[in-house]
């Protein structure tokens, strides 16, 4: 496989990260976070989401997950979150084994999660049978690619304070979501009442790196050490740091964002009226969601790679990175076409 | 701090590993190990390891730990190790949250395992109230630097199987023992009859990277699910593979451990005549374990990071790295003879 | 409260286990079960379940739900079951925390799986972020009070071996199921391919006392561990064999639960017709669910206490009991008039 | 085996608890606890521990033990406790597989915890790969039978507190200590310092139950929800109540365990100066700890039921029971008596 549109973590290295790790490899450094990149990438964060965040850099998004969850529940909690959401589908059922909690997931018609939704889920407080339900979490933007809006986030935070929960934002794209918006990270999560968010970089230009933050302190409770139990704490931890330095510091995380939200869009002009096709969720981050006949995406697939979304309903994912290029899309447009046509005439 | 002896995960990244990252950095690849680095790094891995061995990449030393003991036991085994183990002191009680079993630590005079000590450990098996003693784990070299000979390995392997027991080596620091035996890792392992072992990359070079390699396929049973359910599934794996196999292929493991090693020598040969310095424990590979005056390691702590090992026997340990100088060494030893002087005059 | 409809565990102990309990009372025996009695009652379970069944004696339904879940699962596997199954709802996530692995809930109309149910989640086989699914498990009677035939069951087990799955019973009831469908418990169970199985024995006369039951031979390794490690295992054994032993020796489970599923036949009888009442589940077993007006059945919760099954729809659950009497009836459905009456006059 | 020595849990039931038992089998009672017998019943355990205390009935002494550690730790703390606790040697790993967290057993003479042996444990406080010391667990009377005076369990509790820990008593058979050291409970936990004990019925005439006390109300949270999460939540709660009851009400606790020290001393007083038997430990509750000859005891083993302790140490146990009489003793020490001769004259 050359290029395609599997996932935005098929692609590469953004440039600057490559450099600041490079520039970062010289003498020595403490191990575990005490050393000065991530000293200063941990005021980048602050920067970014407020005085009160904590990063806590880990190694990928099921470990941002987890954390976060972990700081939220104990074993005998459940989370609220979409059917379709990666903690509920993609993990492997970390959340199970190592927070031992339940998940409560919840049919949705586009991913998104609404305070009536959650509210189905809020019941059998204070019954000892029940799993209660301590925190909602929310993807932002969803596996589907589409988005909350600011007030819709800030419903489902009230709801989740006003029951004495918690809510949770897996942000494993939340540049694509940020630029997408127009608003900065902190308009999104913080000042909307978010208590803790995984923060994703290798999804847009980082090699490996995510952070579960914490947004509100009475989460930042020993989770050093439960970082470290669950297997997430980083030796070299300033090749970590210095790659979320040059994400946030330079605005490289909007840059990459941009364009991979771009490509998304002029994929989906491209194909938007082409018959056979059917774009099934809006386009508001960097992926394309298609309904197309099956001749046709299993033919496509040997051009290029990519996953299908729900195999019995014909559903693919195109999923567009920060290296995307014009080129790549006319030529694959190209090809679906020729797909088209033959299964036309077939 | 710039440079010290505090530990081999203070270094940086080798030229060689970095460069390997950036050649990767090329096009798209297939996450979660389905690339073409992963499967060439895998051969390499075979061919270091014989036809047998699995290697699964992790991000850590204890996620290649746990994920070794989680595939030879099961919640209600044990498993026998030296109670100075990494897995028993610095895991934060890793493999008991996600494992759920029991470790069984016994004293050691070195840090060494003995048919005898474990003998002290195998007894209760088929007693339903007692965790069955289903493993022993050994770390070569030591976590105080000393090693054991082929000989001691193979019976201590003798002894695992004779009890139906497994047996894991955690070689965090392999490579450091490999030239220092003069020997294959497939003759220090898979020919004594290790079942799986942790193999370190970070210690030695890597920016991030440890496998978890099974020798003995019968532990190889749905490991990949039990990795992403552990947080320990890689995205971009082929930046981790490629560090690995520029590690494998041109000999860097053992020149990088051969120079650490040699290092730690020149230390040792220069302070073990010195007044007031008693080294403990065998100089074997790239550590030093001395006792000297509080006043002394106190004040060079402030010239020099390095960690007390045991504070109460005023017992320091000094770490030779990759990229550890002569000059480093003469200026270490420079300054302890100073402190030692301002010492005996006080 | 005196009597009422509230659960089949709000009854005490039938004269016959007590005596049996009285009668085991003599000298010591060996505790965790080395005892005879034990030992004949592990008989008895061979009797009703055929010579492959191995009973693991527990205290209640949890733990043996839990258990059986432990012998077919790991952490990373999943169990289909129904979205109303105990095992989902009523457990306060113990499989979750103690076997760590996932439930895939799934909407039924009437608490019973069917292959075409079970199909919807029977995907994600070999991809490693998807818990894979494992096991079935089915309760008999369900929670609503409905049967499977033996077809039905079969065809369930046909299809998890099919996919190299396992089948699980919840058979807290299932004296109640036996009876009403006229069949003995290994044609319910054993013959028809279930792989183990939670026999319950509380709720239908005893004082504590449940089995995990494996009938499948491969899934009966190092339970007993498991058991104890899951402190499920208990010291005087005897006292909880004594009472299985009287419970299957003598016919009472049968005379029991004949007696509670007539009771609940004749609740039915005599709620069927009345205006204001709509029962909403064929009543096959030992359990009527009705809807009826919020005011009504508050109302009558004064009298009787009895759980609201749907608060929202207004469904609540009268349960009979080995214990329950025709007067009691009687006088439950004469205030249940009442109450009517009061609130179509208010 | 009719009678013998092997543990308290082999004699049955006191017949004051039978019909505790058989009086609360009337009618009908809630479950789960919300009965008048728990009310009751929890009332009688403030009057013997103070007003704080908040008893969880559980059904054996694994799951009151896990409870208590459940309420004190997360998995990233760490419990010190003797090496011979049964937590640490006797649970097959079940704080392990449940909290998650880890043991530190120390060596001791005789069973028992001193400051002293605790401070070699309190040390890697805020450094994140160590688990973090977080309570003392002790035993009382312990495993070998030996008793902490008050003075010696406040020293050690204020030890923890000084250290921000909490102290748990294991106190499975607590009675045998009060009767021994003529104290009250309140005397020998709350007023010492103890935040939260085992309390043992088991082993002292009980059918089946034990309660997890929470003495100090900051270790009471959502406790109700992780006690059904771990599969100890009774459902015919009232009788397992209904046994505690008749047990604090009348006495019987004192009764009981006063008959099993006196048998446990006349015992001791039969053998201790018997050439051949060397008693270990000093006897200050109701087992006694000898050595003697291998052929001696197994062919003691023959006649009577007993444990080893020590197989290659040829230690053995002896426990007397409530139900244990002076001819059982007669009998059993005529026959050691036997056998001593035939091995001196073999």
């Amino acid at each position: 496989m050359k290029r395609g549109f599997g996932s935005d973590n098929h692609s590469g290295i953004s440039p600057e990260v490559l450099t600041a790790i490079a520039s970062a490899n010289v003498d020595h450094a403490l191990a575990y976070g005490d050393d000065e990149y991530c000293a200063r990438t941990t005021e980048l964060f602050r920067r970014e989401f407020g005085a009160t965040a904590q990063p806590y850099f880990v190694f990928n998004g099921t470990g941002a997950n987890v954390m976060c969850i972990d700081a939220m529940c104990r074993s005998h909690h459940a989370v609220v979150c979409a059917e379709t959401a990666h903690i509920n589908v993609d993990e492997c059922g970390a959340p199970q084994r190592i927070v031992g909690c339940r998940l409560l997931p919840v049919k949705t018609p586009d991913g998104k999660l609404t305070p009536e939704l959650v509210m189905t889920q809020l019941h059998g407080f204070g019954f000892e049978h029940h799993s209660q339900p301590r925190a909602i979490s929310i993807t932002q933007p969803t596996e589907l690619g589409t988005l909350y809006t600011l007030d819709e986030i800030r419903a489902l935070a009230d709801l989740a304070h006003k029951y004495n929960m918690y809510i949770h934002l897996d942000g494993a794209r939340l540049a694509n979501a940020a630029v997408a918006l127009g608003c900065t990270f902190k308009q999104m999560t913080t000042d909307c009442g978010i208590d803790c968010l995984s923060f994703g970089g290798t999804k847009n230009g980082l090699m490996m790196g995510e952070s579960a933050v914490m947004l509100n302190p009475t989460l930042d409770v020993e989770l050093k050490y439960r970082r470290k139990q669950m297997t997430q704490l980083c030796s070299k931890m300033r090749f970590m740091a210095a790659q979320f330095e040059a994400y946030l510091s330079t605005g490289l995380w909007r840059r990459n964002a941009e364009h991979s939200n771009q490509m998304a869009r002029l994929l989906h002009s491209k194909v938007a009226n082409v018959a056979g096709v059917e774009v099934v969720y809006p386009v508001q981050a960097n992926s394309v969601f298609v309904r197309l006949p099956r001749e046709v995406w299993t033919a496509l697939q040997k051009d290029y790679f990519f996953y299908d979304w729900d195999e019995a309903d014909n559903v693919v994912r195109w999923m567009c990175s920060f290296d995307t290029t014009e080129a790549d899309i006319e030529d694959f447009v190209a090809k679906l076409r020729s797909h088209l046509d033959n299964y036309r005439n077939r």
